[in-house]
């Protein structure tokens, strides 16, 4: 079913204000809930708030906790966070990087002790709005065996990368894994097989059928072992920048709280910025579809059209877990 | 055959002495051809070697050039590579970068106008000697399909993150195309498939068949839509900071010259810095083996061994390739 875009967010307000949350932090949660709906990151929005809410309960996230400076050398500055809520958090330090990229060109906050920040884009999108290039990335709990192992020692620490443009910025927001498992979720309940490899079966043969690989447990990284790499420095360079807690170290401590998160902002600086830009998205799309009907997109794009149509017709949501939240 | 690094080196320098490099600036491309051969990466060592003098005779590559700043803003610096040879302002990027980190905990240096840097590896080296944290990546001319589409319009645009240990950095090295064009044939020539899918034939199938992909020029983006998308933004990224030319301008300018790239450097600071580093090795490797022998590397961790055994063995070339350069 659609709902309006106000109506959502007043939902998660109202219940977070009922669980502590001051009246300006409950305001930025329910926006940036009701934000990832709305742009159709449907995991990390409605579907992901009665999880937020037993994380809450359960003291894993402290609604009241600020972040704290601790440490760092010019524009690279070293938070913790406290165990707050990590979309908060997570806000505060792509502003800080941004305001360390104003006074020196680039900036870099590290934090730890921070919790999960619901979709990365959403500060890749905050970076854009403030015309700088924003890169981010966040370990995880443990989700993918790295390369030539089968038990998960790698997670798929999301990346995200973003380019303010006039016309719609271009945010990339991708996990190092092909496929997540709430993806792999949803393939499965579905009884469809995916469009693309995602993991291995059991046997160790590359696989398309979800449940094969859910019940490995061996999800594909992106690009094989570039991705088991790729997945392995993110850990390192946010575990060693916040100095905080890594891939093992979260994964040993039993549910996922406490991770450590790295922003970078980036001041653009050159008159030919916006020719440039509209020059490179303008090749790529200048490629021959591979289907006749086909289009070639920037990332971001997409989201762009969602969160347009969200705005103009209602955000979808689904509606068990629009009843569920409404009887939180 | 094998044969001594000095001897290699010595005769890199031979030929560059006389093209008309400097002592100095001919010394180091040398010193910089062998280690690409010593570690094993023979594509950017001795065998591209020719090329690279094809370069030079066709005024691509200018050998005296100097790279000089045009632009910036604190910790973030633009230079003009004036067409200089790609490892020679490759390595004084991020030597400037690792500066700028010294002074402020993070620098930033994009560089236009520059040329091919052969082994992106090398400047993560680089920094990691230094103690660094080391981030960079450079785009190319077009060689890879953007999701959706079947003509080449990204590039293959090779990422590097680097973060230095004391028993062996950790160097990830990797172009966002699965399999490079040269890795494909090499397979193509020993009439091996592929071990995993490496690009579409012509009717648009997955393939493992190097001439299939080759034939077709769709070579698959790690990650399928994922590394469609971070090649669009690491090509976004190299333009916008450096103001210089896009993978679309290196295309339509003829042959791969004056390309854009950048180096980040962070100095890690904390004290529980090679703990954490140990913490995160040793936890990947803890991962049962896929393969009872099996073994899980870090990135940069074979490459190491390659380089050992060369020091003492010998580094490995090419007999007909080694005869060529030596008729040079």
């Amino acid at each position: 079913m659609l709902i309006a875009f106000e109506t959502l967010k007043a939902e998660f307000k109202r219940i977070l204000l009922s669980l502590n949350f001051s009246e300006s932090k409950a305001d930025e949660c329910a926006q940036i809930f009701a934000e990832n709906s709305r742009d159709g990151v449907h995991t990390h929005g409605l579907n992901r708030f009665p999880t937020f809410v037993q994380y809450i309960k359960n003291g894993d996230v402290i609604p009241d906790a600020e972040p704290i400076k601790e440490g760092g050398f010019g524009s690279m500055e070293q938070w913790n966070g406290n165990l707050g809520p990590g979309m908060l958090n997570a806000r505060f330090c792509m502003n800080k990087a941004i305001e360390l990229a104003k006074e020196n060109g680039i900036g870099c906050v590290a934090i730890k002790n921070t919790n999960h920040w619901m979709r990365g884009g959403t500060y890749g999108w905050q970076a854009a709005e403030a015309d700088m290039i924003g890169l981010c990335f966040t370990n995880t709990i443990a989700n993918m065996p790295p390369w030539g192992g089968i038990d998960a020692r790698l997670g798929n620490n999301p990346l995200i990368i973003a380019v303010p443009r006039k016309d719609g910025h271009v945010v990339l927001d991708m996990a190092i894994s092909q496929y997540s498992i709430g993806k792999l979720n949803l393939y499965k309940s579905k009884g469809e097989q995916l469009p693309l490899p995602g993991g291995y079966d059991a046997a160790g043969n590359l696989s398309t059928a979800p449940s094969a690989i859910l019940d490995s447990g061996r999800v594909l990284p992106v690009g094989f072992w570039k991705g088991s790499g790729l997945s392995m420095v993110l850990d390192l360079l946010a575990t060693v920048l916040s100095q905080g807690r890594s891939t093992a170290a979260i994964t040993n401590g039993g549910p996922e709280s406490g991770v450590s998160q790295v922003f970078i902002a980036i001041k653009p600086t050159g008159e030919q910025t916006e020719n440039l830009v509209e020059e490179i998205i303008a090749y790529a799309k200048s490629s021959r579809p591979e289907k006749r009907d086909g289009n070639i997109y920037y990332p971001g794009e997409n989201t762009l059209r969602t969160r347009e149509k969200s705005l103009k017709e209602g955000v979808w949501v689904d509606e068990n877990v629009w009843e569920k939240v409404k009887g939180l």
